[in-house]
C-alpha cells in the first residue's frame, strides 16, 4: 500500500526542531510492508495545508499526519481533513470527559496552567472516526476510512505520537497489509561505495524481487536485501542465495548481516569471543575511535584503556614513545605509531593495542607532509603493523574517515592475528 | 521569496537516516529572509521525483534539492532536474579533471578503490549551470537559473552538502534577496530549553522587527535575533539593545554572540587566553569530551592528555584512583570523580582536569544508582569540586547529555577559578 507522511508544523520550516516523527514511522512504515513514496512538511497555513493534505489522498492509500492537533487557533489539521474529507466535525461525549480529567489533574499540578474554552476544540472529532484515546496530552489520534483511503491523525510530540502508534494505529494497519515484506542487511568496510555498486551492479539489473539497496555510510557500505511474499518463510527463502552470492563477492568485507549491527559491535563481539583486550592509543582523533567502541553496550568486558596522546610529552610519558623518534620522525610518522601501539599494550597490559597519529590540519601541512596524513599502528600477539593513509576534505571530515578507517583495520588485524594464531 | 526543500533518497522514506539536512537548510533560509512553504522527500524513483520537483517548480521561487548526485543509476536528481527544465547534460572538463584527482588520490591511499566509469557520470552538468567545486566529497553542487526560478542542488551527505550551502549557496541567495536580512547568534549552556523560552516570552510575545527564535541543541539554547532593513547598519542597530538585554537576562550563562563558535570553541579559546593546560579523565562518555575538543583547530596549544580510563584497573593504574574508593563507593561516585579529576592533573601536569563516570546503560542501574547516574569532578588550582547529574534517554542520548554538560561545567569552573585568581 503507497503510504505518504506528513508533518504539520512552521517551526519545522523554520528549523527551530529536528522532524525525527518521519524518520520514526517511516520505519515502522517500513516493518509493515507499507511503501512509504512521500514525505511532506507543511505549516500552520490553512490553503497550503489543503493543497498538501488532498494530494496525499489522491496518490497514496495511507496517509499519516503528524502535529497541528492542538487547542489554538493556529492547530487545523483536523478541521482541514475533515473539510477534504466531507466529514462535519461531531463533539465526542468520550474525549470531552477524558479530556477534563486530564486537564483537572493537570491544574492541579500546574498553577499556571488553565482549562480553557480552546481545549474543547480537542473533544471534536470527524464523524465516523476512530478515536484513540491519548494517555500521554490531550489531543486524541483519528484513524478515519473513508473511499478506500486510509487517514491517520496523531499528535505532534514525538512522546504523545509514538505510544499512540505502537500501541494502536501498528497492529490496526497489519490488519490491512495482504503481503509480508521482509529485508536483511548486509554490511561491508575496506571497499568504496562506487565499488561496491560495481561489483553489485549485474544482481541490481536483473533483481526483482527481492530488490538490492546500496546506502553509503562514512567507511562502510549497506546492502538492504528486501524480498515479497506470502509469509517471512517465503521471503527469507528469496533472501537466502543473494546473501551467499555477496558473501562469495565480498568475503571478509562482509562485517555483519544484522540491520543493527555496527562495526564498533562487530569488533567488541570477534574481541569476545576469543577472550582478547583492547587499548586505543589516539592522538589525531582525540578519543573518538574510543567514543565509538564505548558506545557498545558491554564494551566494558574487552575495552581497557585509551589513551589520548594529543601532546608529544603526553606520547612519551603515557606510551614511551621514545624521544628521538619524536626528533627525527616526528609526532606524524609511521615509528611514532609503532611506538603508540606497542606502548599502549605494554602500558595497559591489554592483548592489542591500536594507535593513530595524523595531521587534521586545517594548519601545519608540508610537501611532504601533507594535511591528511594519518599513520596507524595495531600491535597484537606481540607484533606490530603499521599502515599510512591519506584523507581529503576539512578537519571532523579527515578525522571521521580515519576513525572509520581505523575501526576497519582493527577488525582485519584481530581477523588476521586470530587466523595465524590457528 | 517561496522556498522549497526537497531531500531525494530512499534511505530516507524507510527512516534508515533522519533527515537533518532540511533542519539545518531550514535555519539558514530563515536566516536569508526566505520563505520556506513547503519541505518534502521522495525516493530514488524517476516517475515520483518528477511529480515532487515539477510541483515545486511551479509553486516556489527557490527550490533546494539534496541527495541522489552519487555515480550509481540510483542516483538521478540531476538527470531528473534537468529534464524538467530542459536543459542538456554536458561533460564539465574542470569537473572531470577535478573528479580524477580527486578518485587518484582516494584510490592511491586505498588500494582496494579504484575509479570507475560510474563516477563520470558526475561530470556531466545540465547546460549553463554555475558549478560549485566540492572539497569533500566527489559530486558538484549546481545552482540553475531559469525561467524566473533558482534551482540548487547539493549532495545529500552533510558534510558535504554544508561546506557548499555556506561557502557558496548562502552568499548566492542573499544577493537576490532585496531587502537586507542580518541576524545574530547569542548561544547560551548550562540552562534548560523551557526556562530560557519563559524568560523570553516577553520579548516575543511583543516582537515585531527584530524578532527573537530559539533553537534548542543538546544542553544549549542558541537565540537568533533577526532584522530587515535597507542596510545591515540598520539592522545591527536594531538588534544590538535586544542583544544587550539578553546578555542582561542570562550573564555568564551566554558563550557565544558569534553564529560559528562552539562551546568547545568557547572554552579552548578561553584556556588560550589565560595560558592554561587541559587533561581529561573520561569513564561512561569514552573519549567524547577529548575528541569535542580535538575538534577545534589548534586544540593542540591547550590539550595534552586525554585518559579514557574505561577499567577499574585503568582508573587505578592512569588516574591513581585508590582501591579503597572503587570497592566502597564504586567507580561511579563523587569520591572517584573528585580522585579521577586530582589525578589527571598530577599524571598529566596540566593546570585543569575535568573528570566523569556514570551508567550509561543499558544495563547495570539499581534503585540507588540508577542508569543516567553520572558524577563530574573538576580539579583547578589544586582545588576539586564534584557534581551529581541524572540523565534520562538510552546509552548515546546519556552520553551525548552528559558530554554536553560536562562541556558546560569546564567552562563554569575556568570562569570561577579566574575570577578567584583575579
Amino acid at each position: 500500500m503507497i503510504t505518504e507522511l506528513i508533518s504539520v508544523g512552521t517551526e519545522i520550516l523554520l528549523g527551530n526542531i529536528v522532524n525525527t516523527n518521519s524518520a520514526y514511522l517511516s520505519e515502522k512504515c517500513a516493518e509493515l510492508g507499507l511503501s512509504v513514496y512521500y514525505q511532506g512538511v507543511v505549516g500552520d497555513n490553512e490553503e497550503r495545508m489543503k493543497l498538501v493534505i488532498q494530494t496525499a489522498i489522491e496518490r497514496s492509500d495511507v496517509v499519516i499526519l503528524t502535529g497541528g492537533l492542538g487547542p489554538t487557533e493556529d492547530d487545523m489539521t483536523k478541521e482541514v481533513t475533515a473539510g477534504l474529507l466531507g466529514l462535519p466535525l461531531v463533539e465526542d461525549a468520550h474525549t470531552k470527559e477524558r479530556l477534563e480529567k486530564y486537564l483537572k489533574e493537570y491544574e492541579n499540578n500546574n498553577a499556571q496552567r488553565r482549562i480553557t474554552a480552546n481545549n474543547y476544540k480537542q473533544a471534536l472529532v470527524p464523524e465516523g472516526a476512530l478515536i484513540l484515546d491519548n494517555h500521554n496530552g490531550t489531543a486524541p489520534g483519528l484513524i478515519i476510512e473513508k473511499n478506500g483511503k486510509t487517514v491517520v491523525l496523531l499528535p505532534g510530540p514525538p512522546d504523545e505520537m509514538k505510544p499512540l502508534f505502537e500501541e494502536e494505529v501498528f497492529p490496526y494497519l497489519r490488519k490491512k497489509q495482504p503481503e509480508v515484506i521482509y529485508s536483511q542487511m548486509v554490511k561491508i568496510c575496506g571497499i568504496g561505495e562506487s565499488q561496491v555498486a560495481e561489483e553489485v551492479q549485474d544482481l541490481i539489473d536483473k533483481q526483482t524481487n527481492p530488490t538490492i539497496a546500496p546506502y553509503a555510510k562514512i567507511g562502510e557500505v549497506h546492502l538492504r536485501i528486501t524480498a515479497k511474499g506470502e509469509n517471512e518463510k517465503e521471503c527469507k527463502k528469496l533472501i537466502k542465495p543473494i546473501v551467499r552470492e555477496l558473501k562469495e563477492r565480498f568475503g571478509k568485507n562482509i562485517f555483519a548481516t544484522d540491520e543493527d549491527k555496527s562495526l564498533e559491535e562487530a569488533i567488541v563481539d570477534m574481541l569476545k569471543d576469543q577472550g582478547l583486550t583492547l587499548a586505543l592509543a589516539e592522538s589525531c582523533t582525540g578519543g573518538e575511535i574510543s567514543a565509538r567502541i564505548v558506545n557498545v553496550s558491554g564494551a566494558s568486558d574487552v575495552f581497557t584503556h585509551g589513551f589520548v596522546t594529543y601532546s608529544n610529552r603526553a606520547k612519551r610519558k603515557c606510551l614511551g614513545v621514545k624521544k628521538s623518534t619524536l626528533k627525527l620522525e616526528g609526532a606524524v610518522s609511521a615509528k611514532c605509531a609503532k611506538e603508540m601501539a606497542r606502548g599502549g599494550c605494554y602500558f595497559s597490559g591489554a592483548d592489542i593495542c591500536l594507535s593513530i597519529t595524523g595531521l587534521a590540519g586545517p594548519g601545519g601541512g608540508t610537501k611532504e607532509l601533507p594535511v591528511g596524513t594519518v599513520f596507524m599502528g595495531c600491535c597484537y600477539n606481540s607484533k606490530v603493523i603499521t599502515q599510512e593513509y591519506h584523507f581529503s576534505g576539512n578537519r571532523s571530515k579527515i578525522r571521521e574517515q580515519a576513525t572509520a578507517h581505523a575501526l576497519a583495520l582493527l577488525r582485519e588485524c584481530i581477523m588476521e592475528g586470530i587466523s595465524k594464531k590457528g
